[in-house]
């Protein structure tokens, strides 16, 4: 009889996570009863706003439950169906959290095409870091032609959705990544402009330099240091969109801006989660979908083999270990 | 020979500005050139941006020029025109600066209806500040009905207009203002629903419970400990419109909300200058002329007579002296 394999949060984390913070059990593979779906999960997506659940402080989301399977998004395979949304073999996205199987009413359950696109996509650029993208470039940032768009973690899910938008959009990109490779990977391949590694020593030099004509929009994923560099190089009504503070979530709070740079630079500042804009998901899928169909929207994916192996992904993730969207195969 | 007093900048000031920085000089009264226009001046108008043009610290706005007659805005009269705009006896409002009587190619005069409304309102609601309410909440708040909009320097020319614009468009308003007498006016004369004084020793309590449902919309004018304190009541998806910080042009920078807040509740920050929206005048000023004439738009007024007096005039203003709109009558 095939067992579920279960990934627990089996503590929180005092300082930084660390796979220890998890525990793994084998539990019966679940039934469906009336109206439920049972599907076997192909890959696990490992996001940075998981770290934010792990902690039990007040946030905009629930924490993860304690001697719970920890939840996140999946995409997976119907195995087994008692409800007629869903059949035998249907391919399907969803917060399966991190186990083999999960049993569900469906609620949360989104058949998709993964014929033309490859299943995974559901979790990286047809997925939530997909409109994750979409939304703080269009929505908060909505960038001019020839503005200056810049992107932290410039290659990462969300990053590098955000600057082939935002050139598609017709403005210049300018990228920041840890590493020449990732630099080289953002320029050539996804068409940034420019690229500043933060790990140069050079960083902060050849961040003015990539910027002399500022900042008109810029797609937080970071903070730290480098924002707070950034953030001298603002324009007038520039637009800072805050979709995630990594360099923060395990290390010192990340610099605000003085209070006085928003009367000079007149700019706006706004924090986001894709999850309250639902309404603007099958919007933005679309809009997502037609341009990987084109390939105008390429990504890449760092992927760890099997199940247990989710918890050192996650603190891979937090340290910008991955290169691209990170995701676990499940055996 | 009647002369022109003229009030010149005569140093910058190193920390707080007092009157020795202004020096008084006579000079003739100016005689209008080929399309130029005469204007005596009936009120000058003080106003919080002052101090920022008194430093020369890089800016929105360029520095008042030392020796130079101090600018600001103005009613008057019209006693010489050879521009076919202005004829003798208009009333209009402009940038004259201050000193008794100004001339002008006209460019940036306009003539004003001083019979239906008194003269000095086109520097108050109907003039400048108020467009900079009309502006910042309409634009950035877009109060909704039976959200709280809370307004730091309530009473102020600015402020208790935002708080009646409010209430029309039927929010909940909380002001903050300095002292009982404010307050009192603020709730019984503005309509707010409740009123906070920083004064009193109970400021953090009282606050606190005037805002239980929290802060949907923030207009800031002010800036320092207060701020920092209403940022704790923040609400989700809340819109916070920074116009002026006045509590730190000569002291302490304001503290900045903690960026993670940005991530949790989702918030909107942005600062703005009325100066940048002219094309959006002609609809405020027309909105805010009808309020007024209806009697839904009320305003209050701190009148300093005699030209020699703007210096203090200034100072007292930067230290909350005034009640309502500060002017300078000019005799």
């Amino acid at each position: 009889m095939p067992t579920n394999t279960q990934i627990l949060l089996d503590h929180r984390p005092t300082d930084k996570v660390s796979p220890a913070n998890f525990r793994i059990v084998e539990t019966p593979v679940p039934t469906p009863g009336p109206g439920q779906v049972l599907v076997r999960h192909s890959f696990l997506s490992l996001d940075p706003y998981m770290r934010g659940r792990l902690s039990d402080a007040k946030s905009y989301a629930k924490p993860q439950e304690i001697g719970a399977v920890m939840g996140g998004g999946t995409v997976g395979v119907v195995e087994a169906s008692n409800n007629p949304r869903f059949k035998l073999g249907d391919a399907v996205v969803g917060m399966g959290g991190w186990q083999r199987y999960s049993v569900s009413d469906g609620g949360s359950l989104r058949v998709v095409d993964a014929k033309t696109i490859p299943i995974q996509a559901y979790l990286g650029p047809v997925g939530m870091p997909g409109v994750t993208a979409w939304y703080g470039l269009n929505k908060i940032i909505a960038p001019k032609p020839n503005e200056t768009v810049l992107v932290s973690a410039a290659t990462g899910a969300v990053g590098s959705v955000v600057g082939q938008l935002a050139k598609v959009a017709g403005a210049r990109t300018v990228g920041i990544a840890g590493g020449s490779q990732k630099c080289a990977y953002a320029v050539r391949e996804l068409g940034y402009d420019a690229c500043v590694d933060h790990k140069s020593l050079r960083f902060g030099e050849d961040l003015k330099d990539a910027l002399l004509s500022g900042v008109d929009g810029l797609f937080e994923n970071v903070g730290g240091e480098p924002f707070r560099l950034a953030m001298r190089r603002i324009n007038d009504f520039a637009r800072v969109a805050v979709c995630g503070l990594i360099a923060s979530y395990e290390s010192e709070p990340t610099p605000p801006p003085d209070m006085r740079l928003f009367l000079v630079k007149r700019f706006k500042m706004e924090g986001f989660i894709v999850s309250d804009h639902v309404d603007l998901w099958p919007k933005a899928l679309g809009e997502l979908a037609g341009l990987v169909a084109a390939k105008k929207l390429i990504w890449r994916e760092t992927i760890r083999d099997g199940l247990e192996s989710a918890p050192q992904a996650l603190v891979d993730l937090l340290h910008g270990q991955n290169f691209g969207k990170m995701l676990v195969r499940v055996d």
